[in-house]
């Protein structure tokens, strides 16, 4: 598989699009233009176009690209089609927010299992998925099958999940703390940083 | 101050490294090597001693850059220093876990108001920021100064609150709900994405 690996800013830009795409199948559009894609991206339009070409889809011009179909097109490239089982740690408000939230579901991601420490928690439901005890870790993600550790839980502690997870074999791990986590390098951290982005957004504001 | 501008990639990696050093210094850390932040950013090793020493900041070889000087000196290269006030709207899970979280808070930013339309909540407190009724969003926006709206609400009404932001003159636009933001082109909207940078992950480990 690995010549036909698409780049890295190819494989960027497809993620970005799908975000998009999914988003304005659930606003209730069926198409959307590439000029469309290109304002909710910053990409422009004729690399929108290029790329999408490249993989034998294009708009039809007045009409835009059909929304369904494309989604199914740009799942099959990135090899994300099927569901991918999430594990998320901690029931506090973050976590409680993001099992009752559609932002992992809408892209394939299923929670299937929430950990949290507090006995009070454990055995009661966030929505239709159950509370485990953390000791529950490794059997679960060996069970299930799962691919992505999610940590809305204290920075203090996040270390330790993210070493236990790395244990389980867990390769993807996406961290709501703000702690810095030392992981192998066959590992994936993604840290949530909106202040960044707002810095970011605030000093090209303020020059 | 237009000629002494940076550069998009400027910009983006100074406010990467600036995340690094703030979760570095709060986990108690003093200094911090070009490797260390490397490790945590993606960027290598040269790039970023090569940022750092364009503004007169050098490493010491064996110990690295002192955090709290190089926290000051970024922060005043990209012209945020001081506090800039946040307005959040929702005080559900969501929007509770976001005001109770530092995330804002270690950049500078500063929430100084919370609106929510429940009038069961509006009146109590998140921490010590009390729950503001929605309909008094304009003049909160122009009395406190507020630079930058939060939404922590569901997509239905998102659009709605981005207008009314954006007629109060916020031009910076943090968006944690799925909605696709329609803004004119003077005013920054950043839509939180978790699922799409897992996706993009998945894709590379899948392949």
């Amino acid at each position: 598989m690995a010549a036909d690996r698409l780049t890295l800013g190819v494989a960027a830009r497809l993620s970005r699009y799908l975000q998009v795409l999914t988003q304005s199948k659930k606003m209730g559009k069926s198409s959307i233009s590439s000029q469309a894609i290109s304002e909710y991206t910053g990409v422009n339009p004729t690399q929108i176009r290029r790329d999408l070409s490249g993989f034998g889809k294009f708009g039809k011009r007045g009409v835009g690209y059909d929304i369904d179909a494309l989604i199914d097109e740009v799942r099959k490239i990135l090899r994300t089609s099927g569901t991918h089982n999430i594990a998320l740690f901690g029931a506090g408000n973050l976590g409680q927010a993001i099992a009752g939230s559609s932002v992992f579901g809408d892209h394939g991601f299923r929670i299937s299992a929430i950990f949290d420490v507090d006995e009070a928690k454990v055995g009661t439901m966030v929505g239709d998925i159950p509370i485990r005890h953390y000791s529950e870790l490794a059997e679960s993600v060996a069970s299930e099958d799962i691919m992505v550790g999610v940590l809305a839980i204290p920075a203090e502690v996040a270390q330790r999940v993210a070493d236990d997870l790395v244990a389980a074999g867990v390769k993807i791990i996406f961290n709501y703390s703000d702690a810095l986590l030392s992981v192998p390098s066959d590992v994936t951290v993604h840290t949530s940083s909106p202040a960044v982005e707002l810095l970011y957004a605030l000093y090209f504001y303020l020059s």
